[in-house]
Parts: structure tokens; C-alpha cells; sequence
């Protein structure tokens, strides 16, 4: 059965996305059509609204889910007379919050993921400068501002994973690949050694390596399956030797990877 | 007053956090101290939980709200024992879209976020490396397979967004940046003319700009507010005169940006 699922907002829609996916990813049997309309924030805006979800009504022959975030109660009206089964977020848990926080709510659109609530944006900006410049072991000389270390063969994981703990939580990243030279000495690189607290080590499953290594230098003895097994054994035997935490990349997402290693190391978020 | 509140999950947290944060910023005249504990996937790791949340209300001298969307019943009885507030986000929606949906909840833990929720994953790590290869201008020549090109001056903001809508989106963007050659050229870039359907143009105030250029090059020519003022107003110029879609980036954030720009393309998201 095809269903179709509406995340709207006045605001980005980044919170009717996500707790909309989280709910109908516990319904696994249905194929959704996912669509995000973020910006519904006036009447003919909330009425074209009411056109697109009533036409998914009628293609699908069963009435969509609609997620909303929308603080405007004349919108909310309106898509209320669409054909869709409406799941309203805010209004379900805005009152008894307003009871047990004794106050009331501002009913303001799109707070959350606003530049105003938040003093941390040149945090976050300065964050992921410092992912870009730290990159792959382009400088090493800025470690001491480095609130974590990633280390790890080339492609396991390293940029993204660095890249998204800096733009979700301004934590600044840096990220280090060990070479096969590396390896071969049997040690930490010295560029590492004094900043041993703040490693962590990331793996991968050498057949999902080598798939990911092919990608970027095809038949190459780099992407050999060969080389990426000798590289990820010789990686875990440093790990384990030096007592770095690690963990395999391979069946995690970049979300899942990043609030294991805040976790793991007990760093807090700096973005509040 | 301080309050607590704590985003509880046995599973990455960003679903809890990600509404808890949305609700918490109605109250805005409430300072609260945010947690996110993920991975709460234990009756051991719950009964620590239950410690922090207690030793909270202690110390606040009043309970701290919970917004938790643990699955497993037993955690959350524990949890439930603690001195806090909880909302729970699962159990609310859940039941009635089990109703709607003639289905069963699966009750599995971390579904959303994983890795195998989604066959995504490839291309979204394709678009992190799209955006970092063709960051600033480096590449000109596969502009063809980008989704969308960022163009504005050095610094106003095209990387963190590209990055962002790599990472959210799976939307491959590259980004170019005008320089003053091409202000005094009066027109667009070769690379740019055959690719003018996908270019966004983003502009800043000048004396942000100029902020952020100092933090970079202090007491540069090109941090100077003569020079950056200079520079906005011809770009700005430039997608006058050339019709091509902007928006000013200094109030708002990287996800408002991202939100505005595929509403104003009509480009839709590839990760589903």
C-alpha cells in the first residue's frame, strides 16, 4: 500500500521532518511518500497546501498523514479542512507544558532553528572551518584547540563524521588518516602523541572499503582488496595496542557514529 | 529561574532533542539547561539516568522536563520513576497512527537514524564529497551533476549551507565564489553562463561581512568594510541584472537558508 506523509511548518519543517520520520519508521510495512513543505506561512500558501494534500488523497484512495509544526491558527484551520489525517505536535504538547512550566507559550514561528535562538552561530561557523581546515591531516598544528581527534584509514568515515559533529554540535573535529607507513612503525604518528586523550578511532568492514575505494581510484592497488584488509587489520591492532576507542563505521549512519563518540568520550554538545 | 531538561533516547537522541528544543523555545523567558543522553539502552544505563535527573531536581529546586522517546517498556518504567516531568513523544502519536494506519507499531529501537532505515546512505556521502571537491570555486567542470551552484562572495556563507544540504538533503551543491574580476567585468563567470537554472545567489550585510572577514585576514584589505561593502553592492547588481534568485544569509541560519533555497528551486530532497 502507497501512503503519502506531509511534514509542514511555517518554520523549516525540521521538526515535523524528524519527529515525523522517527514516528512511520515504526511502520515498516508501508511505503510512504515523504514530502516536507516547510514555509507554509499564509493563507494561499495553506490553502495550495490543501489542493497538493487532497490530490494525494484522491491518487493514493486513503487520506495522508500530515505532521504539522504550524503556530498560526488561521493555517492550522485551513489544513484542517484538507483530507488529511492531521498529527499537531505543538498544540498536543504546548498546554501541558504551559501547566508544569507555569507560563505560557510565546506561539512564535520557526524558533527553534532560528539564528536568534541561538548565540552559538559564529560557534557552529567557526566549527565547521575548522572541520574543512583540519581535514584529513591537511595541519596538524592547531590540535590543541581540537576538542576530538578522528583517526582512521583513508574513506572510513572520517570527513562526514567530522563535518556533522561540527555543524549539529559545534564540537571542532579534526581528522588524521593513518597511512600505511603509519603502520609499518608500529606507533602512533608523532603528531598524534601528545594529543592521545583526544583520539578516536573509527573502522570499516574491508569489503565495504574496498567498494567505497573503487569509487574514487578504480583498480587501483589502493582500492585492492588486498591493501584494504592489511590496512584495517594493522589500524585495529594500533587501536587496541594504544588503547584508542573505536568503532566500525560500516553498519552505522554519521548520526548514529556521532552521538556514539560524544558518548564514548564523554563530550558534551556546545551548541545548546 | 533554571530548569533542566533532559532529551532521553535509545537511540541517537535527535528525535527527543530535536522536539524538545522546538517546545523549550516557546518558553523563552525560562533559562534551561539542555541534555541529550542517547544510547539509554540499559536498566543500568536508566538507573544512572535516573541519578542525573534526581540529583537535577535537586539542585534546581524544581523537576526537570523529560522528552524522551525510549521504546523499550521496561526503560521507561525506570525512567518514569525519577522526580522529572516526561513527555512521551512515542507513546502519544503512537497509538493513534497505529489506528489510522490499520498497523502495528514495530516498537524497534533507533529505527529512524540508522543506517538501515535508509538506502541513502551512498548518496548522501556522494554529496558531502560533491559539495567538498566543488567547495569554492575549486572545480568548474562537473557542474553538470550539481543539483544546485551557490554563488556570492568569499565568505558569506556558501560552504556551511552547501554542506548542509550534502548532509540533510543528500542535494549535491557546489558553490562558486565572485570575485572582484567578475564584479568589474560586469557579468557572469564563463563556468557559470550554461548552468544559470541552477545558480542561488547568497548575500550578507556588509558589516557581518566584514566581522567574519577579520576573524580570517585581521586588518586586511579584504576584511575592510570599504572593500566588502563594495563588493556586496555589485554582487548584489549582479543577480539583479542577471535574475538570479537570492537572499540575504545574515539572520539566518544555516537550515533557514537550506529550507528557503529548495523551496524558492523547487528542488525536492533526495533522501527520503
Amino acid at each position: 500500500m502507497k501512503r503519502t506523509a506531509f511534514f509542514i511548518s511555517d518554520g523549516t519543517g525540521i521538526t515535523a521532518e524528524t519527529l515525523g520520520q522517527s514516528l512511520l519508521a515504526q511502520f515498516d510495512t508501508i511505503g510512504f511518500t515523504k514530502l516536507t513543505r516547510p514555509y507554509i506561512d499564509s493563507v494561499d500558501k495553506a490553502r495550495a497546501m490543501v489542493q497538493q494534500i487532497n490530490t494525494a488523497a484522491e491518487k493514493d484512495g486513503v487520506r495522508p498523514i500530515i505532521f504539522d509544526t504550524v503556530v498560526n491558527q488561521e493555517i492550522r484551520d485551513i489544513l484542517g479542512q484538507s483530507d488529511g489525517f492531521m498529527i499537531d505536535i505543538f498544540s498536543t504538547f504546548l498546554a501541558p507544558l504551559e501547566q508544569e512550566l507555569s507560563s505560557h507559550s510565546s506561539y512564535s514561528v520557526g524558533k527553534s532553528h532560528s539564528i536568534a535562538s541561538s548565540s552559538n552561530y559564529m560557534e557552529r561557523i567557526e566549527a565547521v572551518n575548522f572541520a574543512l581546515d583540519n581535514d584529513d591531516g591537511a595541519r596538524t598544528h592547531y590540535y590543541d584547540k581540537a576538542d576530538l581527534i578522528l583517526v582512521g584509514v583513508s574513506r572510513c568515515g572520517k570527513t562526514p563524521t567530522c563535518l556533522y559533529m561540527a555543524m549539529q554540535f559545534g564540537i571542532r573535529a579534526a581528522n588524521y588518516p593513518l597511512t600505511e607507513e603509519d603502520m609499518e612503525r608500529l606507533q602512533l604518528p608523532a603528531a598524534l602523541k601528545p594529543y592521545k586523550h583526544k583520539l578516536f578511532g573509527l573502522t570499516i568492514d574491508p569489503d565495504r572499503l574496498t567498494a567505497i575505494r573503487h569509487e574514487r581510484k578504480p583498480n587501483s592497488r589502493y582500492a585492492s582488496f588486498a591493501q584494504c584488509e592489511f590496512e584495517v587489520r594493522e589500524v585495529e591492532n594500533l587501536f587496541r595496542r594504544e588503547n584508542i576507542p573505536y568503532i566500525n563505521s560500516t553498519h552505522f549512519s554519521v548520526e548514529e557514529i556521532s552521538a556514539k563518540i560524544l558518548v564514548e568520550k564523554g563530550v558534551e554538545r556546545r551548541l545548546k
